[in-house]
């Protein structure tokens, strides 16, 4: 993360700080917590202390083991340790470690001139009730969030890789189709393949029959008429994820095959919408229109069959963050990476879903997963 | 899970709510989160609200669109959705889904006659702080570590198949030492050959040279004259870890040997200990005691390089869980399972340790990661 996007997130940052009457927002997380390792770019495994100020603050606090590797690899400006700031000391008093800790990161923030912070929602409870009665605490929506939706070059770039991987597992699974058997066995090739790529997949949705009307399912059993294949890997290396679904029609079945043209159609109609400044609900309202217009029910329109998700999602560093493609006030930017994905669903007959995950430019965009619709056997 | 857990859990936790005189502790996580995921045994990808109660209320509130699986897969005896509670309406009135949740879920509370609530540390915020301004919000310990700490039959057949799992990776470690030159590519044939039989390695350490010096480090470059591998896949069906370390010689180094030699001979000391009913500090005490005996440098006596880290951590659906081998006034109890891992470091030398999970049995304890402590090429 070079230093463009330090300034860029220090423009952001400190004008929501003013706005709110703050001095600083804070995280408490590891760098499981997206928002936590963008902001920081620092893995760790348990969670650290991070602060941002109007005053140009930028510090991380870490256990003392981990403070020279934060030196070395975060994009923090400055380190500290729990042990710098006496936790330590603290703790030979006071005995409970969440009240050290929790005393250790006030008297920092007080030292700092904090009468004020914001801080996520998922802001762990522990500290924020404790730091609620000795200073003004407002939970605000974690600007990161926004901030990760418009990527960088860089991370385009890493989304492309993964994306390529997809494509690359997904001709391997036409391969594998008819002779493969069941849904686990072709889920386990998929991301074995991908593993071996340098990318991990879980939870891979290969889902066949009458399960495949669920959405969530991840599917189990015979590979039957139909399969819907969703693959949504990260890459081992730089966790940036894309996120891709095809339905294979193994043998043709009318009902299936009608399906399938719609969201085919809903999909294309909705990804020509995509351009630098659209609202997010235009083109969502698109896939409901079109679907709804050949007769299918959707969430819109409170059907409980037929198009009954959202048209997508931002994909990064975790494979659902912002934005939305749905019922919301969101505008689309240029460097938006997103998902368009209607699918249908109906009990009796199963479900259908195609998806591309797509890269946002001035005037279109484009696709990053690139495959055929109707993919051939 | 069968009913007897359920019971178990039933007789803890209203105990404690008795205490504390609180009627329910509740959580609001996915099951990313191990205690959510071991209290409701339910897979789901976005957070969602657990109650338990003193008068035997058992209740998951997930997504409409998640709510047929959760009945099928969740051990939770009442599932509702949140269009169940009128999360709809509320949505439309105020428009805030953060709002609307909040004030979905406080409904829930006062409908069940809450007026105190315990919730864990790691409790969001956006909902403690809503909460605590209508009724007594308390932060306690989650009681589910604790539960977790003292596996099951079940649990322990899950993590003696990690177990095995990595000692048949570790067998094809010391055919490929050697003939691999950097830890990245023997990194990654390990994670690969777990990968192929079912289990997930990630950051497993293969450090060499001075880097091994850092206990955290992943380790990089070429494979000097010794390598510290350590392995702690999860299953990828269970979900439970085990965690394993040796240090391989390649080229005799007195130094490096004689630190070997110590920690294998304090793990040894230790494992002897471990029994139902000894307290954790005795095990931590007797690595430090057979350590700073050998004029090394240990945590306990302040000591910057040495043993710097503590005796070990409970293994399970978290590769770091309860019990804490360390100075804490935990005591040890049969059918736990944790680490034993002393390891020695030195800036100018490197470092060295070894690591084993055990069981712990009535009068000892079971060695789950049986390897050779001085493994031969």
């Amino acid at each position: 993360m070079g230093a463009k996007t330090v300034k860029h997130m220090v423009s952001a940052i400190p004008e929501m700080l003013k706005q709110r009457d703050a001095q600083f927002f804070v995280m408490y997380a590891s760098s499981k917590n997206a928002n936590f390792y963008y902001a920081t770019r620092f893995k760790v495994p348990d969670p650290a202390f991070y602060m941002i100020g109007d005053d140009g603050t930028d510090l991380l606090v870490v256990h003392e083991m981990e403070k020279g590797r934060a030196e070395r690899e975060s994009r923090v400006k400055e380190i500290a340790s729990l042990k710098d700031l006496g936790f330590y000391e603290l703790l030979k008093e006071i005995k409970n470690p969440v009240q050290a800790l929790s005393q250790t990161i006030f008297r920092l923030l007080r030292t700092h001139g904090a009468r004020k912070i914001l801080i996520p929602p998922d802001f762990p409870s522990f500290l924020s009730l404790y730091l609620k009665e000795r200073m003004d605490v407002e939970v605000i929506e974690n600007p990161f969030s926004k901030l990760r939706a418009v990527k960088r070059r860089e991370e385009v770039e890493e989304i492309k890789k993964t994306s390529n991987a997809i494509v690359r597992a997904f001709q391997h699974v036409l391969k594998l189709i008819g002779r493969v058997k069941t849904c686990e066995e072709l889920r386990n090739e998929i991301e074995l393949f991908l593993f071996k790529e340098g990318f991990l997949a879980e939870e891979t949705i290969v889902s066949s029959g009458l399960l495949s009307a669920d959405p969530h399912e991840v599917g189990k059993g015979r590979i039957e008429d139909h399969v819907i294949v969703d693959v949504f890997p990260k890459s081992r290396g730089s966790g940036y994820y894309s996120d891709f679904t095809r339905t294979v029609v193994l043998h043709k079945n009318p009902e299936i095959g009608e399906m399938l043209d719609a969201v085919i159609e809903a999909k294309g109609k909705a990804i020509s919408l995509v351009r630098d400044g659209v609202p997010a609900k235009e083109i969502h309202d698109t896939v409901c229109d079109t679907l709804e217009g050949m007769g299918y029910g959707t969430l819109r329109n409170k059907a409980s069959e037929g198009f009954i998700h959202s048209t997508g999602h931002g994909v990064g560093l975790e494979v659902h963050e912002e934005p939305r493609i749905a019922e919301n006030d969101d505008l689309i930017r240029k460097g938006m990476v997103f998902t368009i994905e209607p699918g249908l669903y109906y009990r009796k007959i199963g479900g259908v879903r195609v998806e591309d995950t797509v890269l946002v430019k001035r005037s279109g965009c484009e696709i990053l997963t690139k495959f055929d619709d109707r993919p051939i056997l």
